[in-house]
């Protein structure tokens, strides 16, 4: 039997074919186009999944299931999509429009519990029962796994890690409050943080980085200009972790997880990121003087985890 | 069959029969003498529940089983209390020592999940299947029930509600960090609030209500005044609670529960607190534009929160 994930984003539709031990056997991707109505989005993953089991010879009766991953909030029952900010979705019943093409259970799970499934089942998090999956980017999202199981809260919208507030009266989050977790370390946060440091050191190296023009600043440039040993970036790069170490210490008092995987773009930095940061988070874990026990790691699943996570869904319901 | 649950407190160990329901049929204390040695310590909570037993006139094979409830860190498996830094206890076997007197099961847990129990069996998250109780005294104890059992984290230590830091920078904690939600909404921050909002304004009644004795004020004194239309006394609990409903919110965005139940010394105060509570917290919760989804109310089991929650330990394991 094969599982099916689909991982609905803002810019491409990804769909694969996934073996039992979370191995994509085949995967086929198309635009997006976000711009479109629901109905035609909708009918183009149906026909991605479609096309893909034909390439692949197989029919209903070799898939499990087909799981879809999308940003904003669910109806996890009905297979609706409530809400989604990036391509104008609202109610839109996703179940539905695919058992009109096929009789396999339909799953669908927030992205950000995905990336955490994918993590849990076939990657940095194999193997541990209790993890927490932190994905940066444009947002924070985390997903928890406990005892294997996703937690989702009572109404299945818990674990927004993102919107721990850790700064109260701080930067304003595009949630409304002020001093989320997520207005410091997603990327618009770092970004803001780089370019403020630029404006006020105009010998930093973050200027040669972005060909002068501070709107090229991305959230990679701090963690650039660091490397070249600028020392603006070094600041930035460190305040940011400090930050960041903060926050997972929050975290690790919480759940007190096996392990914390850190995915998304700064996750490529590897131990650049993981050595300080657990180095900032000495002492800051309750009862723990040293370093934290939690594992910290960073993601290993790349840009398969929508898939993988998706398609895995009701492995860990 | 009748659970019996044990209260290990800093001034008085309490032990009841708890019966299926949760009503203590029969209950006794007595002082714990927090300088003596462990082991005497230990030998009074077995006589204690001894004594009870004998007068209920139950055997042991009444008994289901025996459960302790204690602050510290507990080594659960092997019933060690590993540290209790109120009774200077290190290491201690706690399950060895009743099971000379007494052949049933022995249970051991945080006195702080011992009342998330309580308040979840018999309490005011009765009926509810996910609930955070925050017991609020000289420190923040949490505890978090998911599907109807007990959440800890992996290593027993998690639910660490107290030491989630909301303020970075802010003020110095007991844990070593700053900043942490417990520095400002447990007793003695709100004390310090109040002392040191009083003594910015000598025209506060604060002044009258601590007999012109600055080192009386209580966790009570700042509500007092309120109450009394004091200005000051007013502008500390506002600010109190203004902290304290980004606490609940964060707690909300992390494990959206069915209910928040309050409980400790400043629960006393009911709608004083939860009403201004909850419209501080309007908008707060994530993708919510209004007051809080989740219930948010004070505890109802009071000081019997410590005996049946350990009572009924198993039933939650």
């Amino acid at each position: 039997m094969y599982y099916i994930g689909v991982d609905l984003g803002g810019t491409n539709i990804a769909a694969g074919i996934v073996d039992d031990a979370g191995k994509i056997v085949k995967k086929a991707s198309t635009k997006t186009g976000r711009n479109r109505k629901s109905e035609e989005i909708v009918k183009d993953m149906c026909r991605l999944v479609l096309d893909l089991m034909k390439d692949a010879g197989l029919t209903e009766k070799d898939i499990y299931s087909i799981g879809i991953g999308s940003p904003g909030s669910h109806d996890r029952e009905n297979g609706i999509i409530l809400y989604n900010n990036n391509l104008n979705f609202k109610n839109v019943n996703i179940k539905e429009a695919f058992q009109k093409h096929i009789d396999v259970p339909i799953y669908l799970e927030n992205d950000a519990n995905c990336a955490a499934i994918a993590e849990n089942v076939a990657g940095a998090a194999k193997g541990y029962e209790h993890s927490v999956t932190i994905t940066i980017g444009t947002g924070i999202g985390g997903g928890v796994i406990i005892n294997n199981k996703l937690f989702t809260g009572t109404n299945g919208m818990g674990a927004e890690l993102g919107h721990i507030v850790i700064d109260i009266d701080g930067e304003y989050c595009t949630c409304g409050r002020k001093g989320c977790w997520e207005a410091y370390s997603a990327a618009p946060g770092l970004i803001s943080q780089t370019r403020k440091a630029a404006e006020k050191n105009p010998d930093s190296k973050i200027h040669e980085l972005c060909g002068g023009n501070l709107d090229n600043i991305d959230a990679k440039t701090a963690f650039d200009a660091a490397r070249l040993g600028d020392k603006t970036g070094m600041k930035v790069i460190d305040d940011y972790i400090g930050i960041f170490g903060e926050a997972l210490a929050n975290i690790i008092n919480i759940f007190q997880p096996d392990v914390i995987v850190i995915g998304g773009g700064v996750s490529k930095e590897g131990d650049n990121l993981l050595i300080p940061l657990k180095e900032k988070m000495r002492g800051k874990t309750y009862g723990n003087e040293g370093l934290p026990t939690t594992l910290i790691v960073v993601a290993q699943m790349g840009n398969d985890a929508g898939i993988v996570g998706a398609a895995f869904i009701p492995k860990l319901n």
